[in-house]
């Protein structure tokens, strides 16, 4: 069927790339030239505006999104003017849920239908199907099923687990969760296990890393914690190796774990990545999700902080820290 | 080739038929007369003591040591007299990797070898493979080459990530990680990882629980949180659904999400599971080997001390929480 | 001078008990009719209405609000049709800031000043002195500062920390923080190092009451961690007397340290306390605004979590650990 | 009465200072001479060796040791050729407790009493009187009471908080905990509080300097979470003057703020104090007796993390987090 894409950076082209390849239409936008040259090359329906790509859309039109959280509203605004009752507009990028509810709110009266759609996958979503989290109301959704179900589809059939309807659509990648806001809420509580998760596998890494220091020398002073058995940290693991050892039969197997596996093997010191980690929001309303609902969260808020400690944010409090040693023990 | 089994619980239980169905000759002894006979019917040659046990076996001996962590030392002691030089010993279980360490150094006096092998896979392993982490020297490994190599098998072979050896017998479960205690050292921090792993999940879908909070009645008094967009916490998600679609094409795909899914189908609200979680030793000392390494693992310690508080040991705290908040508010 | 208030729960009642013990005028509403006696006992001028207590007070008016939180935006709208330009409302109870910066917005128009006062100080600021975090206008702060000094004068004078300027009002209990909101962002982040405070005394405490750990019998299975040094856990402590002892020249002294000694003191076990700790609002927006503004605040968040897990909000997460636990080990 | 003190540095000094101050004799040994010198001149007697020590005090000896917890091993080695039954040595450092316990099992049968001694109050100890907790036989205490009550005497001395035994030495800053061991559990579990106070004010601090970044311009791309509500973080607050006020009358008002305080009016931004803070063993011990005792201890051990973090301990975990981030996103 035919789909408007606004937004072809990694992940809306790709997107588009799949659903050409699967027979479907896709008339584009983006504000990079050479961006939209690639996909219209690939087969896509090249637009020069938002206004242009409603105009080359047949009503009832279904418009998707894919640009950065901050940009959907304007996006929108953009767009309102071009659409028609019956028309759908599709946020497939990382927005916060309670966006997805205003957004909805803003478009119902207009007859204009809202589908808030969480997307997983990253890059390998080209190749290995994209997992999409789906919130608005039935008859839209339906409507756009021959899409989600081509994003979804698996280069490998994945089992269904024991128990499952294996005529869900879960089961083939994509679900509807509920009403406006579902989607995104539930991709953004998949972002936030998705940081504990990897900073699961971080810390334990890190670890394996450390378990050598008791091959250095220990200062003696009254500053220092002693290492009391140096004998006992005196191992060189090559983590690459481990990595992949855990792939095969062990209890933490992932994805993730794979994706380890082939960064380690390729740069087995990590050298070529800076100790920076950014962080693009759904880990943040996760720990916000909890803390306003009253659920403890206490991994998943905790790989969030590491992320900001990482960039240093925590500059302040740790010179408040020495300033206090330094004031009772002249430190 | 011929392998000694002491320990006949779930996991050694396993780990014999596996061997047996392969063609190895197994002798086997367990305190309990009834796992005995299950293994003899299976094929292995019963014991009634570790002694026994130690006579059946053509030297140089290979025995297997499959109990708990607190249990280890009393069979070694029983197996000190019983061994000559040239045998080897090894420990399968959840042992503390610096015991491997001092183990290795009363047995390798009477030259009999000590090798620590971490074992995961849990129940599975009998179909899966279990995936091994082999602590000790070289040619005792090698000598058992055949038996890891069984354990370990596949039953559907997992692709090595690209950038993997080929050859590396990692890529088939099992790795000689290092000198005695790397064996258990690398389990030790794979199921620090792992229960940092599954707290993620839990985490991520009791927030998915909670997202319904908006639809009770909020009490407003000056001691009670007010919810400030109670419709924002209105959805009512399907947790087994979820589970299955992130199995597909998601970022978070996993085994233990896979069994996360299982669990899910089978009883939805988890009416059949108690809230209180075990934890048998690896986890308190990965965060051990973090801290005295000086290591930062918040997220691995957070899951650790969440099972401490499933199990009421933040009791005293939270009484004296509410005794302050008497004191200073008249709560 | 004259001032009105709205409230008379403890923290209001024994506000106006100490502004008429210095012959300050108050006007009071509330909508226990007991709670106005007394306060009409104690010298005040009791209302039976909102509007009431308006018209008692000359303009240009000052009303202080003490209510909870969810309570205050129907006490405003009660409010506006009763005031004049040049009135002033304080809200001196534990509203989220982004209210205050709300409030503010909604009544300067009016010529209605806004003050947001963060209160700290619970039942002892009636004998010990409020400390006040006021933000707002320069003009209106300075128009009361006659109720903020008596309301914050201490019984006992703190000598000012060396390098503080003497003629500071910080250094009598009160200070103009900022702008609108800033009176309760600062009282906010205050109660949030409380939530932190106090769970570092109540784990330290819990960790003396759990030292006597060894004295049990410990299980030996495969789903108990061993504890490898039974007599090193052997101390019965007495918390009481501990915690008198740090009230003496310790680095760890602190008024909420005296607390917990009285508490101690008075109940060595706390059985009179549930294991049930409340959080009023003030810990969790600290939170949010740590994770809004990308700042680490691993310490502050986990004492927030423990509070939710002591009310149980962790259940179907440990059951969901459970069911894992059973599902690859078999537990 | 006579003390030997082996150990001069700032902690050792002060309290021979105080000691000879009040009437004690002290016959002192340091490595470096100029301490030694300045310790004569204050009326103490010199010796130049471990040995001379021994020599110049009268039997039963009592010998305090006050150096770093890596090197009292070699000084007890030194001692134990010199001491006779009957004397007392007593270690005031910050020792792991299970050293103490140790080392008396190592004394007692010489008919050496050992004393644990923690001792809290820094350099400020000198003027306000140390708090010293006591670990050892009651007789060895009891007959040292002169020296523990002259080294904890009050300046200004504090009230016994309501309920506390007026004759009880804790009221005067000093307490026989229990058994050995038991002074430097004690001490050990305060300094891990005193971890959970310290980051408990450096968070809060570090989130009122973060309360101005709606000030700056927002980064708009997939990689940056957006800040929703710029406007409600545009506060420069003073955060000398916040540290001031809250010492008066606030919940949250302490030793640790007044030293907050200090620093802040000092040196505002801190600049003179680098982001690395050091951690001298106790708080590590705290968190492993927590996870020994499976006593959750998440905030204490997030202050832990928080000072290796500081000193950049998490940069392998970080760099595998922006591996993996790129291995699945290609940001």
């Amino acid at each position: 069927m035919q789909l408007g894409m606004i937004g072809l950076g990694r992940m809306g082209a790709n997107m588009v790339a799949r659903l050409l390849d699967q027979g479907h239409h896709c008339v584009v936008y983006d504000r990079n030239a050479d961006a939209i040259n690639t996909a219209q090359q690939a087969g896509a329906i090249a637009t020069s505006s938002i206004a242009e790509l409603c105009a080359q859309l047949t009503p009832p039109r279904a418009v998707w999104i894919m640009v950065p959280a901050a940009a959907v509203d304007s996006v929108i605004d953009s767009l309102i003017p071009e659409l028609s009752a019956g028309d759908c507009v599709i946020d497939g990028g990382n927005s916060y849920y309670k966006d997805a509810i205003r957004r909805a709110q803003q478009l119902t009266p207009l007859g204009i239908d809202w589908i808030d759609c969480g997307t997983s996958g990253g890059i390998w979503g080209r190749e290995r199907g994209y997992c999409l989290m789906l919130g608005g109301n039935d008859t839209a959704i339906k409507r756009l099923d021959p899409i989600f179900a081509t994003l979804a589809a698996p280069a490998i059939p994945i089992p269904p687990a024991v128990g499952s309807d294996t005529h869900d659509s879960a089961t083939r990648g994509y679900l509807h969760c509920g009403a406006n806001g579902a989607g995104h809420f539930v991709k953004m509580v998949h972002n936030g296990i998705e940081y504990g998760l990897m900073a699961a596998y971080a810390e334990g890494f890190n670890l394996l890393k450390h378990a050598n220091v008791g091959c250095s020398n220990q200062r003696i002073d009254a500053e220092t914690a002693p290492l009391n058995d140096p004998a006992a940290y005196s191992y060189e693991f090559d983590l690459a190796r481990i990595a992949e050892l855990w792939r095969h039969g062990s209890v933490v197997s992932s994805w993730l774990l794979d994706l380890a596996a082939i960064a380690l093997h390729h740069d087995p010191d990590l050298h070529t990545f800076k100790p920076q980690v950014a962080d693009s929001g759904e880990g943040r309303w996760t720990s916000i999700a909890a803390i306003e609902t009253g659920t403890p969260a206490p991994v998943l808020t905790a790989a969030l902080f590491e992320r900001f400690q990482s960039r240093g944010e925590d500059q302040f409090a740790n010179q408040l820290l020495a300033a206090l040693r330094h004031q009772f023990g002249g430190h």
